[in-house]
């Protein structure tokens, strides 16, 4: 099995997956991006003033979401979607109807390996995605289904066949992803080691998961990838990618699904401004000491068999342990009920069995 | 912090640290390494006919111990250093005197870097063993202290200082370390790829522990270093670093001592006859099904605080428990008990707080 991955042609999956790009201005980085995503559908999830018009390089196929589009919708659900913060792309999650996702930042471009060759950073997640996880025993030559690579001695043979991928994490050379104290005290760090590995985050173990450069099952993970509620009207900003990789690493160690990270790289070219990162940031800095714990020895019960039932009864345990750190944690846990309620709705199961109908009719 | 083991140059530590190669050969492969080891004092443990003699290269700075030695020095008990088997390495890091420990292979050569440079492999270990380890989160950046590198955004700050590192586990150009199965199927794969990172092994997340190319805190961690019975006399053969690796990982976690493998890797020049092999592992291969769960299920009450006490108490459960899936599990606890006998026999607590007096009074 091992083997095939390896010799078979990684599939484009093009009527599979859908790219999320949330944005606020002309979408011009796409240009560096042609060779990678033309062939892909694109989900534009427009944030801030919906009057304003986006310009979308020619050639590209896309769908655009903005504010009023949102509102209508969802209706009244629409309370669960952030405003004014990258948290919006979501929504984006949400309309897709494909079985992958990839979401990337518009200040993200194509990044380069050691022998200066353009990186096709979506390929390299289908490959992630496509390939089984090892989260219960650490393989020391890291991606073992990766070509020249193997299980090392001592690796529990009936271990070996590893369990389905739900999330491929890709890293960021040039601007690495800081919090707001580390960017102010080393502002000019870049990031220019390229890591020529792939792993497993093992099981039980949380990790810092960054949106920009991301790709998920969405069949098997999609909704638990919510980003919560950030940005306008709301006491935080930049935990939302955080908030969703906490949430879900909790529930693929329930399900027994995996997380990778590493790579693709992709380039990231402007660091954000550290002394408004430090106003969005400043209260999470201080939760996550209560958050990391609280994940950490989170559980769930047994008869949580679906990703939605999981993150339901996850909704209840922040309300219950999280609402004493700060009220938000109420607001967020209604909100991460309202999130299920909508993704339900705009994906309804009864489709989704007509769907898998079709596939066996083929 | 992070800052410090940034600028600092990496100490040499050349007199508080022994190079520990188990051999039964001429000891020509040093002279590739002089450069980087002969300012260390070598303890050299020949394995088989001791009435061989062991060639050792002009320059270099050693003791030998042969199996007639280590008859004289233990007696008895040296019926828990095992014979005819590489396993016996153990008995080096027993004898020392020193606080760190670097193990290697007599057929592992210097390495080169993809830029074409010797690779320091020593140096890189004791980069690893004197910056801390973090082993409670993941870094997605990996080593989060090597400079360049950082924690990033969604890390908990309470977290950052890291805590102390016991384990250095370094990796294998050209070779890989791959059990007979997968020698005997892959006999042309060679390790290439060349991943520029260290990390962290999670807390409660085991790992096989190759010996090949090893380092580690004598006085943190050596009683819990014990390669077990192998070789001569044993039903089994090449587990004797796995099964050190499971015991100290436990012990690690338990102790709050931290676990880091990738850099440094060596060159593994030639590949063990996979025939041999089988015979030697065949056993391991389905014992290890059962091993796992044990190692990964194990508890330590709180009232064990000393790496002696942790693994005693270790030798108890696996002779409760792994003694019903064979008997070499019972004589192996005994040999457990042995070994830790055997190490305060020749590092007696007394000598040890006599000698942290003397640093003090410096």
């Amino acid at each position: 099995m091992a083997q095939y991955s390896k010799v078979a042609p990684t599939p484009l999956l093009k009527d599979e997956l859908d790219i999320v790009i949330p944005t606020i201005r002309n979408l011009d980085f796409l240009e560096m991006w042609r060779p990678f995503f033309q062939q892909y559908h694109l989900i534009i999830v427009q944030d801030g003033d919906p009057s304003k018009v986006i310009k979308v390089p020619e050639g590209f196929d896309y769908e655009l979401y903005n504010r009023n589009d949102i509102n209508r919708i969802l209706g009244p659900k629409a309370s669960c979607i952030s405003f004014k913060d990258s948290a919006c792309r979501c929504f984006g999650y949400m309309v897709s109807k494909k079985k992958y996702i990839f979401t990337i930042d518009d200040d993200c471009f194509v990044a380069k390996d050691p022998s200066g060759k353009d990186i096709n950073a979506l390929e390299q997640h289908i490959k992630n995605l496509l390939s089984p996880s090892t989260p219960f025993f650490f393989n020391t030559l890291y991606d073992p289904y990766r070509e020249g690579a193997d299980f090392v001695r001592g690796y529990p043979f009936s271990l070996r066949e590893g369990i389905p991928t739900a999330v491929s994490h890709g890293l960021w050379l040039n601007i690495p992803d800081y919090d707001a104290p580390t960017q102010l005290v080393k502002p000019l760090e870049r990031n220019t080691r390229f890591v020529d590995a792939v792993l497993t985050i093992p099981k039980g173990t949380l990790f810092p998961m960054c949106g920009m450069n991301l790709a998920f099952n969405r069949e098997l993970i999609g909704p638990a990838m919510y980003f919560g509620l950030m940005g306008d009207g709301q006491p935080i900003g930049r935990y939302d990618d955080m908030w969703a990789g906490w949430c879900m690493k909790v529930i693929c160690d329930h399900l027994g699904l995996g997380v990778k990270t590493g790579l693709p790289y992709i380039w990231h070219s402007k660091a954000s401004n550290p002394f408004v990162n430090l106003k969005k940031e400043y209260k999470g800095i201080y939760w996550q000491e209560e958050l990391i714990p609280f994940f950490q020895s989170a559980t769930l019960p047994k008869d949580c068999t679906t990703v939605q039932g999981c993150y339901l009864e996850l909704s209840k345990q922040v309300k219950a342990k999280l609402g004493k750190v700060d009220e938000y944690f109420v607001k967020l846990a209604d909100a991460m009920v309202t999130w299920v309620e909508a993704w339900d709705e705009l994906n309804p199961v009864e489709g989704k069995a007509v769907e898998a109908n079709k596939v066996v009719a083929k």
